[in-house]
């Protein structure tokens, strides 16, 4: 490769990507996450390079700010996303990129400027975590340039500074309860439901609704034990109703019952019919998962017993503990007849 | 292919898949929703397959139910999961397909059975939506491999239709905010940060976070507005704080304010250490969205007004009508200084 | 943007991303899969963008056949590859794409060639399903550029048409392993065909089912030599029948053939159209994957030798020693000839 070309790369970059069903909502617009996403990539992979231009420590550019983003087309499934990334300003601790995203639409040759977006990185060392290192310097056209750029760096320095006084205080208003109660770890989750989700009728694959139950179900569990836990097993699930394309789904889950090695946690499904505005909200799955913590060697852990408050939380695991007794006596007498 | 081979393949199914770092935990526990989605996959594969053997309307297998499963043993990274399901009996509209899953380290040759799984599936019409279609009948090895699967068929049915019953009361206590008010579209995710998700330092990287935020943002906009929304721009976004693998991250969203064509909303990152029990929960990240609603021509749609309820709701909507005409004022500003 | 660059992005194309954790293996060896397929993305968005420069039918891209690529050096996770592709021929219906692969380590600045590979595609009309659209000529910058690409459009024609007939025959014994067989390390994976793994026909992409192709043989070699195994090489692929979404895919691996450094893997891909009853299973593509052995500073180890049973394993392993012996030859003939 000439030195040109090994220049150019240092100091600009190209990503393209087609876009898919996934990418979008049903209706064909191109979600603005998967663009920012795009965007971000394109900035750490060149502020990264960048920062790595000298000797001395490796180091890993972090993403500190983004500046105000507008979108000014929407993009469609089947158009080429095209992301141009350039470095424009240099301080000693971090790098400005400023990128450009184009949508060409590959069946009419059509090009449209869809997004500029201004991000800021700081570089990170490999070796010292929290060690932030320097930033070689960029040369620019002509002094106005160097110029803009500095203004542009003090401006952000100083928001940024400001924001992030008001978000210390700006905490949203969370109860704290108290460690071990069904409350501390209980969790939700909502999913808007993509294409990849559902069946040939549009309807959500069981698997995909199973996935999201174990992965809140998980949560519970690691938020309950702070430990490595694993699915031991899981109740019987029947689904009722069906989930359509574009719904979203909530899924929560709470612990029900502990006994010495084991939690069992109850999980709801409710789907909301996001754009149909006259139908409700429905549950259309419920289940009991049951977790298993496990140390280094992957041996059971013991797990903390639940804090009960009230009646209701006492009754959710008095039916718990009849269902763990019950599978107990269940497991015992197939391997009674197994011997 | 021979015609007994044929046959294997019309009433039994093999998938295999290795393990990768997106499946498991960050101690390299394959989660148990992967398996799930597996065996679920492999079921809907083989029971719309078998539904589809006889001529009349073609037709998608849906999941009913699966019964309880056991995880004999954790499955790990770098290992072969290996899935096979049958088709153990059918009733007129329902197939069984009982799944068996063997892990396989491919390095050591060993094979374990880590779970044994049934579900029961039922055949929909794919031109009446709604229409449950025939099931060709199986043919049994013996009257006792028919007369066992009756009987499981009904002993699951009975169990459907209690639950079904059980199901309709037992609904979460939902309080059911009014239309159009912050709570009625107010929306939170919870995400569990895996590999991919991470730089080299195993922080999340910025361009995943933003996702997750416009992610959120669109849930909210498209429950205020029930139509089809896109992003239309982005606030400055400050990262002020890392989030590191194996955090739960919480991303909440409410709509702050209205104008006649565009709607705000705030939206709230917050990490949650989950294994390290001395760490607490922090705010990461915190950034405005402008949504705008578009019909079918992709022309902007007015926009619902928000109810504000207390004086909370109404102090966010002054302070997003202060960005809102600053924004407005700022881009008038661009425009003239481009002519 | 100017007109030098609309003509650039007509005829060239980059695309870079960096390679993540799920893009390779556990030892952080990018899977050859995921390199072929960014290969195959950047080659149908410039083949479509090509065959859609003039007036008439809008169409897309269908790739036909990959010739023999050769995987130079292992890319790594946390590496940038970046793919640019070139139309280097165009014949009435076809056209053919260069493409090349080079490494970036970000944190060293050092770059690596990795890949070169040639694909031909083939417009089909997104109005008329079937129907072949006519390509426009590009321009050569001197008479033996378009002799040359003539010659390699005549080689391909031929070996395509040779392969097609080829390919009604061969199918796969099922047989009882003992270690280092070709039964022992023998493999198959399902996969149900969604929504994004397709084009805008509805068809599956190439590159999608080079992945799996490159995933079973994976299995395979890892299964035979129980080490880490990268990807060294992929003989021509002709791609004869397209698979259409809402299809299972079997994709199976059978080792061929080893030499002291290198084994060779047969993969088969068949389609099976899992809801029209009147549609047969149709084998779509098969290919040979070459893989070595490295060791902990990623150099090769000697690979065990393949145990022969029955006069089929023989006669593969006499076939793909004629190859082998035949691409050791071609190699050492471009050496000398670069010299």
């Amino acid at each position: 490769m000439s030195e040109t070309e090994s220049q150019a790369t240092a100091s600009s970059l190209q990503i393209c990507r087609i876009m898919r069903p996934d990418d979008a909502n049903i209706v064909g617009n191109v979600h603005g996450g998967t663009i920012l996403k795009m965007i971000e990539e394109a900035g750490c992979i060149i502020g990264t390079r960048h920062c790595n231009t000298q000797p001395g420590d490796r180091c890993a550019a972090q993403l500190a700010r983004v500046e105000r983003t507008d979108f000014l087309y929407p993009m469609f499934i089947g158009e080429v996303a095209h992301v141009s990334a350039e470095i424009t300003y240099t301080s000693n601790h971090s790098v400005e990129v400023q990128v450009q995203v184009m949508s060409e639409n590959i069946l009419t040759g059509s090009m449209k400027m869809t997004n500029r977006a201004t991000l800021w990185y700081v570089p990170f060392s490999l070796k010292d975590v929290g060690k932030v290192t320097e930033v070689p310097p960029i040369k620019y056209a002509n002094p106005e340039q160097e110029e803009e750029g500095k203004k542009r760096y003090e401006a952000q320095k100083m928001e940024r500074l400001e924001t992030k006084e008001r978000n210390g205080e700006q905490l949203m208003p969370v109860s704290a309860p108290e460690p071990y109660t069904v409350g501390f770890s209980q969790s939700s989750l909502i999913h808007l439901v993509g294409p990849s989700d559902c069946t040939l009728h549009g309807f959500v694959r069981g698997g995909v609704t199973m996935k999201l139950m174990d992965e809140v179900a998980g949560i519970v569990a690691a938020r309950h034990c702070k430990t490595n836990i694993v699915t031991a097993s899981v109740d019987a699930i029947n689904f009722h109703r069906k989930i359509m394309k574009g719904c979203v789904v909530t899924v929560s889950g709470r612990a029900t019952f502990t006994s010495n090695k084991s939690m069992e946690i109850e999980v709801f499904v409710d789907a909301d019919p996001l754009i149909e505005a006259e139908k409700e909200k429905y549950r259309a799955v419920t289940a009991f998962f049951t977790y298993i913590s496990l140390d280094k060697e992957n041996k059971p852990l013991p797990i903390p017993a639940l804090k009960l408050e009230g009646e209701e939380d006492q009754k959710h695991f008095e039916e718990g503990k009849a269902r763990y007794l019950q599978n107990k006596a269940k497991r015992l007498a197939d391997k009674q007849r197994q011997q």
